[in-house]
């Protein structure tokens, strides 16, 4: 007992004079949260799984090889061109199955719900959760209703976490990426998180920005059944494809080369980017991957992309290249080399 | 897309003029909360893994029997005597997995986190986390971090998903209880609940109250291994023992038999509860479970849990009778039958 007590009581790894609370920051996918995952998630709950720092951990039970893996949803406003926080739900962690290379299978759904949500509400993302496990073939076998006081929420969260089966031998881990490979994008970004900004900030556009929140399975299971051999694949929500690269360069211990004129960024999407401030780099994406494969393999991975609906605005967007120190870097249009790093601050809070 | 807009435009199942509004008795454990459950979630997710009812569900996954579970937890505070909400959040989770007969293995961990929470605070909850996975064999493999704004949430609420390994053939539901079956109980019960509520009301006693909240699998896999033939099985949270048998019985479409006399309850607690008006029937556990087995292994199974730390304070409670209708009655200390129900309002919020 005497043990436990000390251990418990051991000092706070976060330096408590900088950090003396939880910011927004923290939960926004850039340098504070990798800081509080560092310092205190992964030394706390510490094994090999979760030190894998994959979208999902890999586990074995009973003969079987599993994905198992988690996500809150708080995004704010609850409905959105494209979406909801129930498609979200659904998608998100459908997602973080399918670029572990896991076919998704259940789906648990914890719901948080602040006293006096319309009941229409409730049901409108009921609703769409259903409809989005029916899209993606998943089943939601488990679940879980909790109810806060008036003020201690925002309407409803709610919380997926997903098991899923790997039916195949080829492991998709950062630590597979190598000099050479080529990164594959599955199209043009930063459309959820500016179709979420625009309902929050009133902005309005000719044509609607719709969110690209879409499950990812099928597009991931089109390359296993073509035999493309990823190395590594991630989904670009929170911080978006750079985040998504930094933490794939630092997690493998390589260094990504990207091509700016080669990322596909809608013209629309560009200029509400610009009206906010935004870098589209950084901007959540609900509907896309990259996929990280040798170069003898890109030119097929990047035709099966390009003839499924989820992948028919692809391009190659970098490579891996032979430097010393893991990091990202990108050729601007007019060939500049620029430092692609994690976020300080907090770009987009609450936008899945 | 036409019948998906029409399916998602499908009314409200909750009658909207009666309920309007979510109400905190919607995630109580009671009516409201069950209403919710038959009327919205089941109709909307339903599948046979979730209409089967049981704290978690039983999944066949590349040849493995799985059980799958979750819980959100937001209870307050987040410190309370015996325990607190990382506490909580591990051992509710593997308990669900517990009563389904099946060995916690992994769980999943997502924080959502009120923007201002003290650093050190979140230290404290995931270092107790980080003992009670320890404590209950299970490993923290994977997890989420989100962070909103001042006042849209309380401090930190917790969600975990378990993954547990049914490695018996012994089918554990409500469906296999039938008349004679005996229910044996692992101990007194209200603790849970009155010391959270004593710390909320500033309530003072001679001698502190304590939570029950405990890792439940070593008492299961001590039945198990003796070969107790268990029909059900049920841990005793939000709603207490009350709720739990009203859903075996409605579940299983049997009628349990319950005997106040030997339903062992603290005098502190009972003192407690009179002081606050409530019926430990109703009151939360999280350290205690219900077995429900054949009376030819009723002996059996009395001795297994007494021998246990977890059990020491096991009785005999009550038996499956002949009847009609699926309800649950108590015979009172004087010898009158009573119904037992489930709560129309709500006893205690944010209880776990």
């Amino acid at each position: 007992m005497e043990v436990v007590m000390e251990n418990l009581a051991g000092s706070c790894p976060i330096p408590i004079q900088d950090y003396p609370h939880i910011l927004l920051a923290h939960g926004g996918g850039g340098r504070l949260m990798h800081q509080l995952l560092e310092k205190m998630f992964l030394p706390a709950f510490g094994n090999d799984m979760l030190n894998a720092r994959h979208d999902g951990s890999i586990l074995g039970v009973g003969g079987a090889r599993l994905a198992f893996t988690t996500d809150s949803y708080v995004v704010r406003p609850l409905f959105f061109p494209g979406g909801d926080i129930g498609t979200l739900a659904v998608n998100g962690t459908v997602n973080d199955l399918a670029v572990c290379a896991a076919r998704p299978l259940y789906l648990s759904a914890g719901f948080i719900i602040e006293e006096g949500l319309p009941t229409e509400t409730l049901w409108r993302v009921v609703r769409s959760m259903e409809h989005a496990a029916r899209e993606a073939g998943v089943q939601i076998v488990t679940g879980d209703t909790k109810v806060v006081d008036r003020g201690k929420g925002d309407g409803v969260y709610v919380n997926t976490a997903g098991v899923g089966v790997v039916e195949h031998d080829i492991a998709v881990d950062p630590s597979r990426v190598e000099p050479g490979d080529v990164l594959v994008l599955s199209g043009d970004i930063g459309r959820h998180g500016i179709a979420v900004m625009a309902v929050r900030e009133g902005l309005a556009f000719e044509n609607e920005i719709e969110s690209d929140c879409a499950a990812l399975w099928s597009l991931v299971a089109a390359l296993l059944d073509e035999g493309v051999r990823i190395h590594c694949m991630r989904d670009l929500t929170r911080g978006g494809l750079a985040t998504a690269l930094v933490e794939v360069a630092e997690a493998g211990g390589v260094a990504v080369r990207l091509e700016e004129a080669a990322i596909p960024v809608r013209e629309d999407v560009r200029g509400a980017c610009e009206l906010l401030g935004f870098d589209p780099l950084y901007v959540a994406n609900e509907g896309r991957l990259v996929a990280i494969v040798p170069a003898s393999d890109s030119k097929r991975a990047l035709a099966v992309m390009r003839a499924h609906p989820l992948g028919s605005g692809a391009s190659v967007v970098g490579t891996v290249v032979e430097e010393a120190e893991p990091r990202v870097t990108m050729r601007s249009t007019i060939g500049a080399l620029r430092a692609v790093d994690l976020l300080s601050g907090e770009q987009l809070p609450r936008i899945c």
